[in-house]
């Protein structure tokens, strides 16, 4: 009965099924389903359940699975692994498949190397479309997938990308090098893998060649796994904003908890600092109880257009559309739009204090206080974000502490100090 | 100068360079560089600047350039301009590519039909290598881009996909339906795109033939325009939850503040309410000014909390892994883990409510609120999103504002309200 429901589903929709179940419905149905473990079942599996299931595998049934795998995906699997499960892994690939994953962990985690397949079709490039075809018809075993024949000048250097496409419509005489596609660009093996991902979607490459420190060709990415890499950035930055650092639905409580600990505990640091600013002007409170009420709102304002601008921010690095060029243009575009709003919500908030508490002064602080914060708020949702890029931390993971601990501490500063001088 | 400057540039990067002009530059650089605006520039084009790039081009040099675009790339450039543009653009093209954009233009703005390519290349299912690669090799215009033939049934039907690769790795007389790729996926034309770029990450599709409705053969849509959309639904994502609707660097300071203010506004709005719960209890601050200062944590700390388990749950929605079927079993985790960071920091900051103003009843009182907040922040964060993606709504769209209300309205209640009774 379970073969009969899961044969038509995909390996990757069966690895979201194991996800969604209980740790103990997973494990009986595991015992159950144990002979069909694919390979391609835990290369789609999340990283955080896959050493959770091998267990469950004997030794044959996990060569078998692994077996069948790309070295590309056996790279996947085996590099987040723990030692004696990734010894496992390579003890039950062939030698020729273990010396290629092994050379593939070679290179540093995150980079162009991990990413690549070292199957490679690839012709001279004075060859013509018949001695291609020719030559693929007589090779054994080609690559599953591939898009294109890499032409490669007489030192192995990647010149040029022919889609399979345009060889079959064209006849046996004419030149590889003639039908070279227009978009082409060669990954050194040690890019990072998030611009790869950046030069697939910008450039709408389908393959692209990699080559090693002396520029020869040695392996070559396919889209689909950029598009990969592409996801997973784009979750990396989303969850850095929220200072969430990784996370799996299937994940326990303790570690989720732990996860989520250390930005709760910074987070509480840089609150009590604000207390801190509000403390100095509890005298000042004390007098205008008004002051406390309205106090929430001048840090609210403050914290969401802060985090428009940081996000906004954070994503045009990202896509390269915020650089050193525009920069200046892009910082005076935010305080402008900062200032404008802030005067736009100043004259809301300053109607709303003088009417409430009947204190057109009231009315005056908050709108002030507002206009600063704002203004504030602009510069440091662009100049965090870049600063922190300058320096090589991501710029989407410190941000949003940053920014709102300014835009809290020097909105509760003009808020309380012009009351202090105003009102008192 | 500028012509060698630009000539090896890839399309996307002269666009990316006439984004980072100031609007004064962008037209000195057009007006010299007009003869060279090629339609692939246009079609990088950040969508905002695109009509303002058209008006500095002459009717022929807009002509010359459209005439080079692909149908699906012509479809993605009309449809966002006026009426005006538009008919300019499609007064430009052949006859027969015409007719192609304006089909596609008639199904939903972001529906697979708006993204397939109509060039496809398909055979009989019935047919062998040979006779592929016969037709191949006689039929004069095969599209740009392929990698699969769509094998269909005499009714037009796909049936399945078989790639570029192992046709030309098989001998002649082997059936084409012998090739068929394992991982096939029929889309719909009627499809949203979101749903489109989903299948082809999910599945690690390269392309996929679109049917009609009555499952007919109309399109083909290839992974590097799936990849623009996944992207594309990630900024959008990213920028709903920091309350920004679409954004572009290139943009104006009028329109980027008139984006901003929505939400700022619908914060102003709910930032009162938080207000007023805290005027409830103006009385007890009155007698203890201590609880003004620490105010700003539980609202921190519960915001914080809130957007975490908010922004983790929106990204599992997006990624189908937060589904009806484990949703209780992530809301419960949730909920725990809410429960016991909140025990966790109620210790932290009940002891720094102590210490600092020698009052060990506001430290209880700071300590409690803060595990009530946790609390809330945990279920608001999981069931806002939920319930707004039942009810169609996208869950980025709202949520942040919503939990970080209910954080802040319940926070503040839990804070004074106990304070109220415990202290006063
Ligand atoms: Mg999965
Ligand atoms: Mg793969
Ligand atoms: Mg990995
Ligand atoms: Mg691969
Ligand atoms: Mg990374
Ligand atoms: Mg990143
Ligand atoms: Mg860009
Ligand atoms: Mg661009
Ligand atoms: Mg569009
Ligand atoms: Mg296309
Ligand atoms: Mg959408
Ligand atoms: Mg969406
Ligand atoms: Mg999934």
């Amino acid at each position: 009965l379970l073969e009969s429901l899961t044969a038509p589903m995909h390996a990757a929709d069966i690895a979201d099924l194991l996800e969604q179940f209980n740790p103990y419905d997973r494990g009986r149905f595991i015992r159950l389903y144990s002979g069909d473990i694919h390979g391609d079942i835990l290369s789609e599996l999340d990283e955080s359940l896959r050493e959770e299931v091998i267990r469950f595998l004997d030794p044959d049934q996990l060569a078998e699975a692994v077996r069948t795998l790309e070295s590309d995906d056996v790279v996947d699997l085996v590099e987040d692994m723990d030692d004696a499960d990734a010894e496992a892994i390579l003890g039950a690939l062939e030698d020729s498949d273990r010396v290629a994953v092994q050379q593939a962990l070679s290179f540093p985690e995150g980079s162009a190397g991990r990413l690549m397949q070292r199957e490679v079709v690839w012709a001279p490039d004075h060859w013509t479309v018949g001695e291609a075809i020719d030559y693929m018809r007589n090779t054994e075993d080609l690559p599953d997938q591939f898009y294109h024949i890499v032409l490669v000048d007489p030192r192995m250097r990647p010149m040029a990308n022919v889609t399979l496409g345009r060889l079959m419509a064209s006849r046996r005489e004419v030149k590889l090098a003639d039908l070279a596609e227009e978009s082409f660009r060669v990954i050194p093996v040690t890019q990072d893998e998030e611009d790869v991902a950046y030069a697939f979607n910008q450039y709408h490459l389908i393959s692209a060649p990699v080559v090693d420190d002396d520029g020869r060709l040695i392996g070559v990415i396919t889209i689909d796994d950029a598009m990969i890499v592409l996801d997973e950035e784009h979750e990396e930055d989303i969850l850095l904003l929220a200072g969430v650092t990784e996370s799996s639905l299937s994940e326990g409580v303790i570690e989720t908890s732990k996860s989520r600990l250390p930005w709760l505990f910074i987070n509480m640091c840089t609150a009590v600092l604000s207390s801190i600013v509000i403390a100095q002007f509890e005298d000042t409170i004390e007098a205008f109880v008004a002051l406390a009420v309205l106090l929430p709102i001048v840090a609210s304002m403050g914290g969401n257009a802060g985090t428009q601008t940081l996000t906004v921010s954070v994503r045009a690095l990202a896509t390269r559309d915020l650089t050193a060029a525009n920069l200046m243009r892009v910082v005076r575009r935010e305080a402008t739009v900062g200032l404008m709003n802030g005067v736009a919500f100043a004259v809301c908030l300053g109607i709303v204090g003088m009417v409430w508490f009947g204190m057109p002064q009231l009315g005056l602080v908050i709108a002030a206080a507002l206009i600063v914060n704002m203004l504030v708020a602009a510069l440091a949702g662009t100049l965090v974000p870049v600063t922190l890029d300058r320096l090589g931390v991501d710029p989407a993971l410190a941000s949003g502490t940053f920014v709102t601990t300014m835009t809290d501490m020097m909105g509760f500063f003009a808020f309380l100090g012009l009351a202090t001088v105003i009102l008192l």
